[in-house]
Formats: C-alpha cells, structure tokens, sequence
C-alpha cells in the first residue's frame, strides 16, 4: 500500500488550525506541532493581562479541538529548524518529515534594536505575558498601599502603554477601567481612581488600521476613561524606573509593550529574505518561491494583495489563508488545477476601549461608542473556540459589566516546571 | 481621643476572613495581613491540579472580600515572627503593632522527615501548587503520545497519590475521570485509559475520618473508576523515577503528595511547645496559654474539645473559630463576661470520589454514591465565596457533567515575577 500523503503544520495559532480543520477527512495524514498545548484567543489576550478573563476562558487544547478529526495528529514539541532537502523539521527529539510544509508559527514582540528593554516593559502574545503583567499591575497597587513615600507611590501608580494599536488602546482602556472602578473602595491609604495611565505612540494618531475619524474618537473615548494619549513622540527609553518619552522621564513602575512584533525565525529556517519584521514573503498561494511544498501563513508571512496593500496581520486573514493552503494541497493531490486566486475577504475592524467605548468599521458602515461596543462583544463571543468559553466569558462580561468586579484578579506564585 | 484598639489578623484563610468579617463595625481597627493576595477555597483546589477548574474560580481577592467592611484594612505582606514583648508582628518592611493578635496562617504538606521528597512529590495547598500538579499531569500524557520506547511510556502513564486522606482521595477520583473520561480519543499512540493510577494509603483505610463501612464504599467507588486502592504500607522513598512502596518499585512520573502536613511556625515565633504536626495548643477561647493578648485558629492549632477529640482540621472548624475569637474580643472591649464555651457545630462530613461518586457522613444519617455526590456538589457552590464564582463553577461543572470534558487543560510556561 502506498504510504499516504503527510502534511506537517507548525503552530497551532488561526492560520494552522484553520489548515488542519480543512484537511481533516481528507486522504492525508496530518500532523499539528506546536510548543504549547493549547490555541490561544490571542485577541482577548489583554484581558486576561487585566484581570477580567482567566486564562482558560480563552486558551483550548489543541488535542480536545481536534480529536474527532481522525486523520490529524497532535504533536507538543519546539520546533528549531527546517531541512528544505531532507524535507523534513527539526525537534528536540529528532527530524520528523513531512512531504508538505505550513509554517503558521507567529510573532512576538519586538524593541526596535532595543532588547533590553523587555525585562521592564513587557510585551502580551502568550498566556505567560498575560499572567505577567496581570502579575505586576495589581502587585503596584498592593506596594503602593503599603509604602509612605509618596514619590515611590506616585510611581506604583503609573502605568505606561507603548503602542497606540489595537493591543495598546485596549490595554491601555482596560487598565483604566480596572483602576477607576472595578478597584474602587478596596484600598485604605490610596485612591486607585488616582492611577496615571499613559498610552504613548510615536506616530501621529492612534488605531492606524480605522479611518482617521475613527482613530479621534477612540482617543477622545480614551481621555474620557482618564487616560492621557501621548502622540507623535517615540519612547527614547524604558528602564527599571520607567520610561523616557522624547526628554522627558515619567517613573511608572508598570510598563506595557505593545509597539511593534517580530515574525518568528521561519525566514531563518528557510534560508530566504525576510521584510524588516522578520516576516516571509509568498507566492499569492502562500507557497515560498522555489519551495512549492512549503507554505507559509498568519502573521509570519508577508502576502501583498492584488491592488498592493498588505494582507493585514490579524485572525481572521490567517484563517482564510489556512483554509486556502487547505485546498491548494487537496487540489494539487487530486491533480486538479489550483483554486482561484486568493482574496481575503475584510468582514469588519473592530477595537474596544472600554466599558461602552470601541469603534467599529465595516466599511459600508462605521460606528463608535456603545453600539460598536456591543458588536464588539458579539463578535468576540460568537468566534470564541470552545463551547463553554463562550458561555464562561460571556457570563464574566456581564458580571463585570453589573458589578463593575474582575473575576480573575490573583497574585500566584507559580511554581510551574 | 483614644486611640482605638488594634486587632492584627495574620492569614486570610477560612478562620482570619471569618475573625475580620466578625470584626466588622465593632469600634476597633482591624488589620488582616496575607502573603497572597487572594483567599483561597482550599477544598476545591485538587479540581484546579486536575484541570476541572481555573484558578479564579476558586480564588476571590481578600480586599474585594472586605472592601466594605470601614474598619478593615488589608496588607499583602509576609509575616516572619511576632515580637510578644513589643506587641508586633515582624514584616519585611518593619514591624507593625497589634493590641490583639489572631494568627490563621495555616499548614503546608509535611514529609515526614524526608524534605527531599518534595521535588518529585509536590503537594497541593496553593494555587501555584495545584497549576504545578497540573503541567505535571498533562505534559505526562504528551510525553508519553511523543515516546516510543514502551517502559518510558507505561512510567509516564502512571500517577501515583500518597495519602488516603480527603484530598488524596479526591485527587486520585479526579486523575481517573481526567485520564478515562476526559482525554479519551484525543490521543493517536497512547490510550489514556489505560494509565495506571495508585492510591497508597500507609493504614488500614481510607477517610479514616470517616465511619469504617464509608471507608469501605470508597474504596469500592474507586475501584470502579480504575484507581488501584493500596493500603496498609508507607511509602518508604519517591524520587525522580517514582516511589518505593513497601518494597516495590513503580516507576510513575506524576507523584503527588496528600498524606502529611506541617502547620506553618507560629509555634516558633510565640516560643510554644507545638505538636508533632507543629500546631500550637491553644485554651478552651482558642488564646495561647499565658499570652491573653494572642489567639491562634485553624490548622495551626490544637483544641481538645471536652469529650476529648481534637477539633479537626476543616474550613467549618476554622470558621466557627475565628468568629468565636471575634466574640471574645469584643465581650473584653465592652467589659463583659466571656461568651458562652466554644463548641464545634460539626454539619457533617463529605468526600468526593469522581462522577457520581461520593461519600457523606450527617451522623444522623450516611449516604454514598449519587445521592452524596449531589449533595457534595450543592454544599461546596453554597459555600464558595463570590456570587460570580459560584455562578462559573456550576457551569464549569454542569458542561463537565454533560459532555465529560474539562475546561483548564493547559499546560502554560509561566513568568511571573
């Protein structure tokens, strides 16, 4: 018997999962490596980092997503390299071949040249960052209601935003809601409502990826939450005491990251060039030139549209190409001719600021304040993975929303191996 | 003005909360110190190590607990002695003054003189623990899918629990369900319900606090989920490959520790003869024998009740303590007599084994299976704190109960500072 077609998919991020769910029951052996074992809902990310969500909520194992799927195999392992030749990638425990490869492995944050500047102003990709910080927000305000030395506490209550995307306006939106309200009345020494909240972007506005009206509004919907948008001016510096915007030194003893990423090292293991982000250019089939068995897709690759702009680096594009790389493999098996060229499909930009605050285009429409707010909501729950997640979450939402409480605010010592 | 009289409560745990919460509105200034931030729902905890429940769940932050309680104040802080002579309690910071002291700071697990143990046998008395107990567990069943060499395999599908106590019952019922029910079919080499599960009890029985002919249904009950009940011999070594029981060797890479436990110094820092178990004796008002001025509740002490059975170590044992402790506070403040005689109010016993499966003890009436598992499930949503909590859990629970799945299954590579 002939042995059957293997498709190895590294990460199990939207664009891999989104492949592995379209080969399923297909004539082909599957098999999903990734490094932790579960899919992360990497879009509600910040609010685990502010203490509304518990990591569960927004974290499945990819073994339980994929289980009924009988041809795909689940692999935990890191991947380190790839051997274009041998055909097959490297792990800890040795080559595992494939015949066709998707490499769906994602970004982490990056420091502009500046490393360094990571142990003080961490970044917010993986469940770890989120913990991390959640960690370090609501140990500020403990130490703040513990010392006299109001100088120092000044400093425990200033939190500082780099970025002014998506990931920055949220978190810079949740923080300010957790401070003003959910924290309201707990403390004895320290008003929490005191808490300075920074968002700081280097260019001119905020929310580049929404029309420029939209980006007003969301900063006008940030000021009116009590955080102050700092426009046009880099962060020169972040350091054990805080950061440097242009000349100026703000002490701030919680520093968040969200300014730029970096693709991981798939460039690397390919031996191709990369864009300054480290990310692979492809072929409009997310093939590789001169590598038609390697795909590449989500925030790895780098795919320019036919009118020139960039495929954008967020769920729903990685999902679409996954599933498109799906079908280009089963068409080239069948020896049928190659589906019809990619296009991705924009089914609306949403961001939320805060209680009743986020913008929303859909291009035929735009909207910001409390109805986008709600739609963002709606959105978010309806593609959360997981049955009872989405009942969890939504639940915990309108707890919070009622109550003005966060389910998940905990200091742990974590002891994990 | 006077200045008032300062109660100092040093733990957060099931008896201080309930001294605070008792404390309320009296004309005195309460101040309740925790090395975390949270109180803990310790009877729940082996469902977080078994991935049934998240960390949140089960955890409410001590200030939002008693936020509106005026005269309580809350300071995260670890406390490493008390200065009798002084009348303070010893902080990293300095020390902080008390007219009344009421220590609540608890147990962790003890190994009998084998401190080694801990490293490959962790316990399970913190969140951090049981998210630990919890990669362990589920990064075994990885390992083992991505091994090929059989003993490895069969050492990684063994999980063996130390101690038939309440928690280690439980615990090995919930690796049973984990491994037989839950991750059944998501694995392609390996067959999760072929793991091999212990209980190793060192006595006769299991749930010796409970009358002999539960012990025995129990057992049964265990049995039928597939976990190999051994009783009547100590485990005599645990180390990196497994245990030594008696004088057989199982090699097993998920040990988890639920036979001894170790109250926490108090005895140490008062100058104290303590028990084996480190627990202070305390007098019939739960004060420490020539110290009026310093009461110890909860598993850190040790009360003879007057038909001569130790008063247990339970979260209502410790509750009906602190609250008794708060009445004898005031009655001194007013210049009243001493309340009424401490008597535990023992509500009844229960256990839980697995689905469907638990014991129950009323006195009056003793019940197994179904009916004591209903029961069990009622009593601990009643009695967890947080509206919210209680709402998730019995989600959590009920999706669980229907579709047999578990929602914390992830195994994260955690930063916390």
């Amino acid at each position: 018997m002939a042995r059957r077609h293997r498709v190895v998919i590294v990460g199990a991020g939207f664009g891999g999962l989104s492949a592995a769910k379209a080969l399923s029951g297909a004539d082909i052996d599957v098999l999903v490596i990734d490094r932790r074992n579960h899919h992360l809902f990497q879009p509600l990310l910040y609010q685990v980092a502010s203490a509304a969500l518990s990591p569960a909520d927004i974290a499945v194992p990819i073994r339980s997503i994929l289980a009924g799927q009988k041809n795909v195999t689940v692999l935990l392992g890191k991947v380190t390299g790839v051997d274009t030749a041998a055909k097959s990638v490297q792990l800890a425990d040795g080559p595992v071949p494939y015949d066709t490869l998707i490499l769906g492995t994602g970004a982490r944050h990056a420091y502009f040249g500046h490393p360094e500047w990571e142990a003080d102003a961490p970044g917010l990709k993986t469940l770890g960052d989120a913990t991390a910080i959640r960690h370090r927000l609501l140990a500020a305000f403990e130490r703040a209601e513990a010392t006299d030395d109001p100088a120092a506490r000044r400093r425990l209550m200033t939190v500082a935003v780099i970025g002014g995307g998506p990931t920055g306006v949220e978190m810079a939106g949740a923080v300010a809601e957790l401070a003003k309200t959910t924290l309201k009345g707990e403390f004895r020494k320290i008003d929490p409502r005191e808490t300075r909240i920074l968002l700081v972007e280097a260019g001119p506005r905020i929310l580049t990826s929404f029309p420029e009206a939209l980006s007003v509004k969301a900063a006008k919907q940030l000021a009116r939450l009590g955080v102050e948008v700092h426009l046009g001016t880099p962060v020169s510096l972040c350091d054990e005491d805080g950061i440097v915007v242009g000349e100026e030194r703000i002490p701030a003893a919680t520093v968040i990251w969200g300014a730029g990423v970096q693709a991981s090292p798939v460039g690397k293991w390919l031996g191709v060039e990369t864009d300054r982000a480290g990310r692979v250019p492809v072929q409009g089939d997310f093939s590789v030139a001169g590598q038609p068995d390697i795909f590449v897709v989500g925030d790895v690759a780098t795919l320019k549209d036919r009118d020139g702009t960039l495929l954008p680096g967020v769920a729903p594009a990685a999902k679409q190409a996954g599933a498109y790389v799906a079908d280009v493999i089963k068409a080239r098996l069948a020896g049928k001719s190659t589906p019809k060229p990619f296009r991705y499909r924009n089914y609306g930009n949403v961001a939320t600021i805060g209680r009743g605050a986020a913008v929303a285009d859909f291009g035929w429409a735009k909207f910001s304040g409390m109805i986008a707010w709600w739609l963002w909501g709606i959105v978010h729950i309806f593609f959360l993975i997981g049955f009872r997640n989405r009942i969890v979450v939504a639940i915990n939402w309108l707890w919070s929303y009622l109550t003005f409480k966060r389910g998940a605010r905990l200091i742990t010592e974590d002891k994990t191996p």
